[in-house]
């Protein structure tokens, strides 16, 4: 029997969901070239070793808090499990430790991935159509993703040199207000954000929380590279959060093991007129949960367990190689571009300096869409991702991401010169144009 | 900032969601209760030594097939990966050798269990307000939770003594079709069904099937306990799928490790008008797992990828001492249902029969709803399942849920009897009315 493509969900028809498809593709069909696009973080230190004693570390902790009772620790590890998930304690110790964040351990919601908790967060708070979510525009591409599948509207707001331009979220916020819309949450990235590499400053971030609790509306924080900077940096927004202004999103991708795809919510809010004796915001995300994924692998689960207690429970002290690695890797970048694109034969040339993260942008003068991506693999060998895609219009901007988290010093040299290579060509070609 | 549960996304507060906090809830506050309820399967065999053992041979097996390349071995195992999973060739060999279903790997989605991937189904089919999906009733309350996030009604269809009335199958589409609506597909779970233990003739799969090509519906096929069943029983519907009707759920929860939370579906149906090169059904459900949970755990996949290696593919194999614990628990069940209810002091009381499975039906002579749960639990301590939580609409009924998967011979014994006292109780009070 075959289907249509238009008798399908909107969402697998939208630009988001061919970007995302498009991206992974052009990578598959050009492997040997340099990715300066890949968000992944750095494997050169991956050890299927630690695996197996991050496995035994979490048990022996078990085994202790269930007075050697052993058939408990099998059942916990390896049977259907709580839908909360079993190291709620242990991340809520993390968060203390690495962040300075104080939270319940019932407010924490084990997911499988950030993307996930995205996901149930979009769907508890999408109610109705008259619903909406405010980002930053640009912004990562898996918030559309996730907002798509929920049928939930992104209403943009700019940028700013400082991350974000709070006036327009303002002016963002009482228009949707005005046409009868219910502004639900802004989804930031505080740290290093996904594309632009900024960081907001502390008091960015005490403003855009008054903004929320004058406007009545949550901040999804979502940080992913927060703890791979300089930790004498602003706090993170969930700890200067007082009204439970603030959902936060956290990943063990970038800091624990990609490979274990866990990842969890604070979601400490208080919902009244709850049906049921359980009145945290958590709850309601746990009840989507079970009829989601039902809960997420106690084995994946235990294998970051294990590496936040061999670790005093500091992910920042887990990740002192890569931290290292990660600083090294975004400073011969800087350099790299300094070098190659500084001088005056590259009029429309510039980029941003981040201080952490994964990522930075690139302008060029030139619109750089997924044709010239295309045409910088097959020609260049030379990959990067194009700024339109985390706008989700397909646009083709001025604009491109580049990503250095993964990548040896070798080919972040060789990645910079195939990539001059390919501004140098199209720069040319514009201006003929 | 508080919340209102009114200002929430319906399927919170709607009763198949309830339904499954107010079981949990009552297991957890009543411990010490045997559990007729828990649909888990059997754990004493559970050891995390196979965990181990399952990731080595699975990296072995992947050290091979990459010419001992050990770096893309533990970028497979530890990185972000492959959206449709890495153990899909192992799943379709499983396929092959056990179930007689011959499929291509590429239309193999490995999900965050079966759960995952009826959502990703139900996503996908769900396009607008006209859509439906058809469901057995009583059926699984999975299958409703899926279908109220992606806001998709389920229409009941009669069951009868086999299985399923398909006369009362066709008049609900047809009626559906009238009234403007599109029935996008029928779930199914042909091979001891929960929670009827029901297991559908070849007949009735080849009627079923028949209809389905003719109304132009497709079948979603729930397998998570055929294997564990006389392997002389009739073949899968997918097996007997000629033209692409069948859509095939797996779970590796009840054969594999429940832990681990490794599922997939099967979805080789074509998509015309694809806007990619992709054309199959699983690529569209790949595209939303990109925006849900991204991939599933790639050390979890490994696990079962292990189990499946070390058992030549088969999963039957593997389950051999399950598989003998699960018949001697249904007999045993079975015996001891005639020994208290066979007499006459139960007029009422019946059950059905299943030849395997996890569940059968008890019919009492009283609507046992969920205040008798309660008082089930606390004054007799054992723990079953009123089967309105299949039905989704909270009306108590003369039937309950028993099962028996995860029981030991002493807890089988002890469990009927308090159930008789329980049942005995009710009998009379409802006599007394």
């Amino acid at each position: 029997m075959d289907l249509e493509q238009e008798g399908l969900h909107p969402s697998l028809s939208a630009p988001v969901s061919e970007s995302m498809n498009f991206l992974n593709e052009v990578a598959q069909r050009f492997p040997g070239a340099v990715s300066l696009a890949a968000g992944r973080p750095f494997e050169g230190y991956f050890d299927l070793d630690d695996v197996h004693r991050y496995l035994e570390t979490y048990r022996r902790h078990l085994s202790e808090r269930l007075d050697g009772d052993e058939a408990a620790v099998r059942r916990t590890i390896l049977q259907y499990g709580r839908t909360k998930g079993i190291i709620h304690e242990l991340i809520a110790e993390h968060l203390r430790v690495d962040e300075g964040i104080v939270v319940d351990p019932e407010a924490v919601v084990v997911t499988v991935g950030c993307q996930e908790a995205l996901y149930l967060t979009l769907r508890a708070l999408r109610a109705d159509d008259r619903d909406v979510l405010l980002a930053v525009a640009p912004s990562y591409v898996g918030v559309h993703g996730a907002a798509q599948l929920v049928d939930l509207p992104v209403l943009p707001v700019r940028e700013s040199p400082e991350g974000v331009d709070l006036d327009d979220l303002v002016a963002v916020v009482r228009q949707a207000k005005a046409a009868g819309l219910r502004p639900r949450a802004c989804y930031v990235i505080p740290d290093f954000a996904n594309p632009s590499g900024i960081r907001l400053t502390r008091e960015v971030r005490e403003r855009m929380l008054r903004i929320a609790a004058d406007e009545g509306f949550l901040v999804l924080e979502d940080n992913p590279y927060g703890l791979l900077g300089d930790p004498s940096g602003p706090p993170t927004m969930k700890s200067l959060d007082t009204d439970g202004q603030v959902v936060y999103l956290g990943s063990f991708a970038k800091t624990g093991l990609p490979g274990a795809r866990v990842g969890y919510v604070v979601a400490d809010q208080r919902v009244t007129g709850a049906t049921t004796g359980q009145d945290l915001l958590a709850d309601q995300l746990a009840k989507i949960k079970s009829m989601l994924t039902v809960n997420t692998s106690p084995i994946a689960q235990a294998v970051i367990g294990g590496k936040l207690l061999e670790h005093g429970y500091s992910l920042r002290d887990a990740n002192s190689r890569e931290i290292a690695t990660y600083r090294a890797n975004l400073e011969q970048v800087l350099a790299g571009l300094e070098k190659r694109f500084g001088g005056p034969d590259f009029p429309g040339v510039s980029w941003n300096s981040p201080t952490g993260g994964f990522f930075l942008l690139l302008t060029v003068p030139f619109p750089a869409g997924d044709e010239l991506l295309e045409l910088s693999a097959a020609r260049h060998r030379v990959l990067w991702t194009p700024v339109h895609h985390f706008y989700a219009d397909g646009q083709p901007r001025y604009v491109i991401r580049l990503s250095f988290s993964h990548l040896l010093t070798d080919e972040i040299e060789d990645g910079l010169d195939r990539l001059a290579d390919f501004v140098r060509e199209q720069s040319a070609a514009h201006r003929e144009q």
